[in-house]
């Protein structure tokens, strides 16, 4: 839902050079919301991050801000937004802060709002059932949410970041090309890892339905991605990858499309027999650098391919 | 150039779930070569990540690996590469892996291979002149290049990274939009800074035509763009990026189309009158987050959009 | 433990400088064990860095090796001795590895084995209750560890880092120090918030009498932590540190001293006066930096101190 | 010159844990100052930490704050003391704070300040010479200095880190010990490679005698290190440590103990035999983990040893 058919304007007279897509806006407002309800408080936890675009030629060509919403106004508004409308989820604080931003400035066509939410538990106490103020990070993957709206349409996408995982059997990889730069040997059994970056493009048409339930989709999916990984007897990472896709996809009508990224994690098996070891899958050195990259996206029949799997910076 | 045209294979037989674009390869092979010109050597240290893509529906759909290039086998590749060809540019080595993968293999019809190279200075030493293999990270920004072949045509992105100026005045910051949310101050006189992130599209069309000076080119890009930030009176970071661009494409006829991501790094003024002290825009606090993020392209007047604005990660 | 009071040797002939306190070896070695229990596979997942010291005064002066251990050979120990004696925990894992170096090696005169352990949880699956081999990194703190053994005695430092911990209220700061730089207005109700580094030392005295439970300990130790931070009612930051400490040297009679830094991760009350909104402590912005850091070590009464409180690096 | 000989308070009544060693201030304060020489702009920027201790029980032992400076304050005073003494050195800087917090706090009996400085560059502008105010950061080593001041006494220690360094031959390795675990084979030529983390104490006595040229003596003590270790024929990475830090003990008689952290920068020369290729010196694998750490101090003949060689964080 880049606005990638933007006919640049002119170039001022004499400059070479057009002015092509852009946008700006504050990134990365750590924004806590805490909710008390009596003695017990929530806490939604929040890295919030607004990109605008519009009208925005003269301030490229000339500085001049007549049509600038600043950066810092941008800020001001995630904070008052978060008192105003509360955060029941990072998908319902995007579509907020997106409508808001449009809808109230002209020169404003399109906001894409990016939210990484970090997750928090509640530490067992002694205190009393209904005095529950403290917590601690979960410190599992980050769920992530980006929103885009130009004034008509609305585009929704979930995901999640920092997932890793590990099977560390029920693995195979052979049968591969071979090319003069190929010494790989072939296995029947290796452990295979991989930490997820997914991120998965909602259906939802716009307003004249019912929204999703944000909560219990994003609960669902990261459970079915889980459950595919662990489940798939794997002869390559490319294949868990199209069933952990194909999973959600089955399993959750109101997502369309949704896109990997995928480190092969190696874990190689240590040489062991120089110090007369038998190493029967047992003692692995867990690699860094270089890593195998598997990203694709899995698409429901019938939709449209909105995201593009090569997405990194760059 | 990704191929975003592509249109899904069918899927198998009662599966739901199509694969969309996709794509693989070794990321992050860190090579360094070493060249010996007598007792004076030569350096160059890169980081190679390569992405292939093609007939690659049966991988994902059933684990078979027959059409696989191993993403072992394109790592060895780039070590074998650097060997047999030497690295003269980052662009040069991207072509020539490129190259070799989509023409050597018929499952593979596209391959994007990215690369970073870190700068190192020679060491002053006591030695006789012609004995020099004493080196220092010149830890200044990293260089980029990202090199794209479909067998027919080419793609040659270079760009750079981490590049960090700032202009201690000549920066004000003022007639913006006011709304609810605005509690800016108006300046005549900031600190303007950020951190450089850019890449910029050679608008040569292949090999009838000669290469540019890929080396030549990045040392004038660089100068053009620090000369550019130093020498511009800014009403706003979006004047000051425009100008960067607009120089590049004036005095550099072989790009076309360059691409910024320019995160204001605010300093904000310490306010001192507290301890009876005045602060003549002398002391500043350097934030770190949020921070102002300001992308756009600007291209030749004439050339492709090509580059999309909105390129993070979800 | 270390070695303060080496004397350093005398200085090459002529030389001004004397080799002084000095220590080498592998660092983070990477190592997955993987237990497998018929279908039900079990994982330790550590980082394990060697320091060894001794005779080394020839390999510094003159670059004799004859002493020398390699790097390289402390690595292949360390994954060799993952398969030969296990991992039931980092603190007997490094016993075994810090035994062997002084023990087997003349010129090796003490062992300093630093672990970091890294969490997985299994993954929930459709699987039989005896084929379990699907696992995702809790992503937790990190658990670590410190052994030294000189020969003759022990030391055994638990501890764990990256304990992100938060209180949304019960936390005030107020009648402190006014000197002409304070500006910092007294708070009743506060976020109290920090990223818990602690370590322990494990009043063991070797050999002569049974190990505690490690595993156990770590457990118990970490929900001791967990608890008083919860149960304080916080005047200062410092308070509640001492009341972490006071805590485990209360209930854990095999830990003798525990260090801790605790930075004071602000939440700062953002102001939504000029909105038009009261803020009743609800919505915070989580800064970065700076931050206030609290260290301290609290001791059993007739322990001695042996963690300095100092402990970064330069 | 930490406080080691602290003799614990005694515990509250009833209360079985001493509060032993402890400081507090407020770490990474960015603070960058601007000096205007008419058009002719010059900066300093800097990452200050202040760390305080003494009379501290009642704050860890009750809450009580009425003896605590609080961070906040501190922080404060390093951006107020920015104006009011300028930043001519880190040292010097350092030192005007520390001397202030324990000359004006009865209850500070010690401040240690801890202070990384980057460097910038001037922007060569077309601007006329009287006018320069552009800046782009070298991005080359961190330098570094710790300051302590406990009323009576100073240790000043200047410091870099970051600094990586790389010989491409006039390097071995071998003869060195073989024991069953031993596989690494012996070299007559390698890469030598390095990141140098250095911290460097001033025998300066204190306000006695004049004060060294701090500024003139890092920009010595760096060159040296990088002339020593370019000039040295290596045998061992140990033996490189130690004609670097001779060399500084040697020329700079201000200097009179110096710590090195040196992590050995594996370049893993690549196999390319199975390719038909000879690999003569000329390419290289740039490793991440595991790597050799090799940590010492080197001393002038009669000066005390005060910096402890294992500094890491447990």
């Amino acid at each position: 839902m880049t606005d990638t058919s933007r006919t640049p304007a002119a170039a001022p007279a004499g400059r070479p050079a057009l002015l092509g897509q852009n946008q700006y806006g504050k990134s990365e407002n750590r924004v806590v919301r805490i909710t008390r309800d009596g003695g017990v408080h929530h806490i939604r936890d929040l890295n919030v991050s607004v990109a605008l675009s519009g009208d925005m030629d003269d301030v490229h060509y000339s500085g001049s801000n007549a049509s600038v919403l600043t950066t810092d106004t941008t800020k001001n508004t995630v904070f008052a937004f978060a008192k105003k409308h509360g955060i029941d989820s990072p998908e319902q604080f995007g579509m907020a802060l997106a409508r808001h931003f449009v809808t109230s400035q002209e020169s404003i066509h399109r906001a894409r709002i990016r939210i990484e939410e970090y997750a928090w538990d509640r530490i067992e106490s002694s205190a009393a059932d209904d005095v529950r103020h403290s917590f601690v990070r979960a410190g599992r993957e980050t769920r992530t949410a980006q929103v885009t709206f130009d004034g008509a349409g609305w585009e929704i996408v979930g995901g999640l970041r920092d997932l890793v995982v590990l099977n560390s059997t029920d693995s195979e990889f052979w049968g591969y090309v071979k090319d003069p730069y190929t010494t790989l040997p072939e296995t029947r059994d290796r452990v295979l890892a991989t930490e997820v970056t997914a991120c998965w493009r909602y259906g939802w048409p716009g307003a004249a339905v019912g929204e999703p339930d944000w909560e219990e989709s994003y609960r669902l999916v990261r459970g079915h991605l889980l459950a595919a990984f662990a489940d798939t007897y794997s002869l390559s990472l490319q294949q868990t990858l199209y069933e952990m896709g194909a999973r959600v996809v089955d399993a959750r009508p109101e997502v369309d499309e949704i896109r990997f990224s995928l480190p092969n994690k190696h874990h190689f098996l240590v040489d062991l027999e120089p110090f007369g070891l038998e190493n029967d899958n047992e003692v692995y050195l867990a690699a860094d650098r270089p890593y195998g990259l598997i990203e694709a996206t899995v698409l429901r029949e019938g939709a449209d391919a909105r995201i593009p799997v090569d997405m990194t910076n760059l």
